[in-house]
C-alpha cells in the first residue's frame, strides 16, 4: 500500500515539530500530551502579543474552541494569519459547533477569512458547519442521519479545506478524495478529551506531510490503533485513557500495520 | 429503604443530562471526567455571550470559584439567571470561601441574588458563609468547632438553599432535614480535585432529581462507596484518584446497596 | 552530610506550608498536586484583587510564565511585591523564555522589579535570561554550549538570585556555592508537566528553609529520588508521571539517603 501511517509516524519522532496550540481550559493539558508523546514538541500560548511569533516557529497550528472567548478568537486569528503566511497548516477543532450561536459564529469567522486548512468535529459539529439545522449538546455529538461522506467532501469542496469527521467511523475528506478509518475503541467516547487529542495528533502529523488529508488520516490510524492496544491492557475508561497516551509513546511498525484499518476511496 | 441511590444513579446514566459548569483552571478535567464517568454529558463553557444559552439546554449548572476572577463571576450571574429562569438548579462550590475578603465578597453577590440552589463547602468554608469568623487555608479547611449539622441547617433557612458541608462525614442539609453521609475514604482529602468533583457529582444528580437534599445525598454517597472500593484496590493518594473514576464508571447495584451508609433526620 | 534532604522534607509534610501559585493552564494541576503529595497545601489564584491577601497568606509564591498574558504577569507583580515584603520566598520558573520577545520581556520585568528569590528553568531558558543569543523552542529546551554551573553563578550573581537549572544534573547556584543533584530519570524529560512540577517542588522547601539554594537543592533532590523509584515501577512515560507523585507521598528517609547524589562545591 502507497499509504504508510508508520513512515509519518516516524517523521514525527524524527523531526520534533513544534506544535502551537491555541485551545481549551478542559483538555489543554491532554492535547500537550498526546503531542509529547508522539515525539513532537508541544507550546501553549495564547497572548496576543506573541502569538504570531511562536505560530511562525511552528509546524502547525491548532486551534480548540472549546471554552472559547472572544478574546480567545482574536488571538486565534493572529495567530492563523501568522500561520498561514508562512504556509504552516492549521487545524481548527469546532468542539461544541451547534451548541451556541457565539460558537457557529466564531467558526464561521475563521472559515470566512480562509484561516483554516483542515477542520476537524463530530458528526453534529460538522453537519452545522455545513449548514445543517442541528444541535450539537454540549460538545458531545447528537444523532445525525444522511451520508456523512458526503457532507464532509461538500464542505471540504465549500471551504476548499481538509475535513474530518471523528466517530466509530473517522472520515476525512478533501476536494479529492475520502479516507475513511476504521481503528479506535468505543472508550475514546467514554471520557473527557479524546476528540481533542485526536486534533492535536492531526496537528502534529499536519507538520510533516503536506498532504493534508493523508496526514490527517495517517493520525487518526496511530490514533486509533493506540486506542485498541490500550482497551486490551485496561479494565475502564479513565485507566484507558492513560494507557493510549503511553501506547502512542511505544507503538512500532508491525503492530501498526497489522491493524491499519484504512482506505481512501 | 425509601431512599434508593441507585436508582438516581440510573436517571443520570439513562437521562444523560448536561451538566453546565463554569468552574476553576486547576481541577476543570476532572469534574468534566467525573460527570463522564456517571454517564451524563459535561460542559465548561464561560464566555458571557453563551452563558445563558447553555445554562438553558442544561439539567443543571455547576458554579466554582477556585480560581475566580470578577469577570468569571459575571459570567456566572449571567449563567445562573438563565438557569434559574427556566428552574434549572445551580450548585455553588464555595471553594476558598473565608480565605480571601474578595471570595468572601462574590460569594455573597451570587448568594444575595438568589442565584444559588446548593451550596457545597467544607467546614471552614460554609462557617464562613455562615458568617462565622474562620479563616480557610487557601482552599483547605481549617478546624471549626461546634455542631456542623446545627450550622448547615442555619444557613440552609437563612439562604433557603439546601447546603452541603464535605468532610469525614458528608452532611446535607435543606430546611426540613439534615442528611449524613458516612461513605468515602481519608485519600479523598490528600489529593487535588476531589472537593471540586464532589460538586459536579451533586450536579449530576440534581439534574435527575427535584428534591435536591435528596440529589447531593445519592450523589455523595455513590461517590464515597466510589472512593472505598477504589481504595481498596491501590496503595497511593494518586492512583486512588484515577481508579474512584473509574469505579463510579463501573458501580452497581448490589455493591452500592452493601456499603451504603447514609441516613435522613 | 550537613545536608539533611529528608529533614526538610519532614518539615515540609509537618508545616503544611500554603504555596501560592500564578501559574499556566496546562500544568496547573500538576502543580497543585505535586505540592499535596508532598504534604503541603497549594493555592492557585490569580485575581488582582485577592493575591496580594493570599501571598502574604503563603509559605512561598510560586510564578510560571508558561501561558502568560499581560493581565497574569500584572498580578504576579502584586503577589510578588506583598509576598517580598513580608519576606516570603517567590519562585520564577522562566517557562519558554527565549521563545518570544514577550516573554523574554516580562521575565526582565520581574526581575528588573527585584520581585524574584529563585529563578528555574532548563538550560535555553536560563542562558536567556544572562543575556545569551539562544532561542528556546516553545517550552523545550534546545542545546546549549559552555559552562552551566559557571552561566547559573553569573545570573546568580548578577541578580542576586538562586538559579536552578534543570536536566539531567540539576544545578543550583547562589552567590555562594553551585549544588549539583544527579538524581532523576530520562522519562521526566519526556513527559508534559515534570519541569513546573519541579518548580513547585523547590517553593514547597523554600516555604520551610531560609536557605534558598539549599532549598532547592534537597527539592530537587526528593523529586529526582521520587522519579528514579517510580520510572523502576512503570514501563512508559505517562504511567511514569502518575507513579512519580505517588512516590513522593511515601518517600521514606531510608530510600532517600540510599539514593540522594547530591553535591556542594
Amino acid at each position: 500500500m502507497s499509504f504508510d501511517a508508520y513512515e509519518l509516524l516516524e517523521r514525527v519522532r524524527t523531526q520534533q515539530p513544534l506544535v502551537h496550540h491555541l485551545t481549551n481550559w478542559v483538555t489543554i493539558y491532554d492535547c500537550a500530551q498526546v503531542v509529547k508523546m508522539l515525539g513532537a514538541s508541544p507550546v501553549m500560548a495564547h497572548a496576543p502579543e506573541e502569538v504570531e511569533e511562536l505560530a511562525r516557529l511552528a509546524g502547525s497550528l491548532v486551534l480548540n474552541i472549546g471554552t472559547l472567548t472572544a478574546d480567545m478568537v482574536e488571538a486565534m486569528k493572529l495567530a492563523a494569519h501568522s500561520a498561514r503566511q508562512k504556509g504552516i497548516p492549521v487545524v481548527l477543532d469546532a468542539c461544541g459547533a451547534g451548541a451556541t450561536r457565539f460558537r457557529d459564529a466564531k467558526c464561521a469567522e475563521l472559515l470566512d477569512a480562509g484561516l483554516v486548512s483542515i477542520i476537524k468535529g463530530n458528526a453534529s459539529e460538522i453537519s452545522r458547519l455545513a449548514g445543517r439545522q442541528v444541535q450539537t449538546k454540549g460538545v458531545d455529538s447528537t444523532a445525525v442521519s444522511g451520508d456523512m461522506a458526503a457532507l464532509a467532501r461538500e464542505l471540504a469542496r465549500a471551504r476548499n479545506v481538509t475535513v474530518v469527521i471523528t466517530g466509530p467511523e473517522d472520515l476525512v475528506a478533501d476536494t479529492q478524495a475520502v479516507w475513511r478509518v476504521r481503528n479506535g475503541h468505543e472508550w475514546m467516547s467514554r471520557v473527557v478529551g479524546t476528540g481533542c487529542m485526536a486534533a492535536s495528533v492531526i496537528g502534529a502529523f499536519a507538520a510533516v506531510e503536506k498532504d493534508l488529508a493523508k496526514a490527517a488520516a495517517a493520525g487518526l490510524t496511530v490514533y486509533g490503533v493506540a486506542g485498541e492496544l490500550a482497551a486490551a491492557k485496561t479494565a475502564a475508561p479513565g485507566a484507558f485513557k492513560l494507557q493510549l497516551l503511553d501506547e502512542l509513546y511505544g507503538l512500532d511498525r508491525a503492530t501498526l500495520e497489522k491493524r491499519a484499518r484504512v482506505e481512501r476511496s
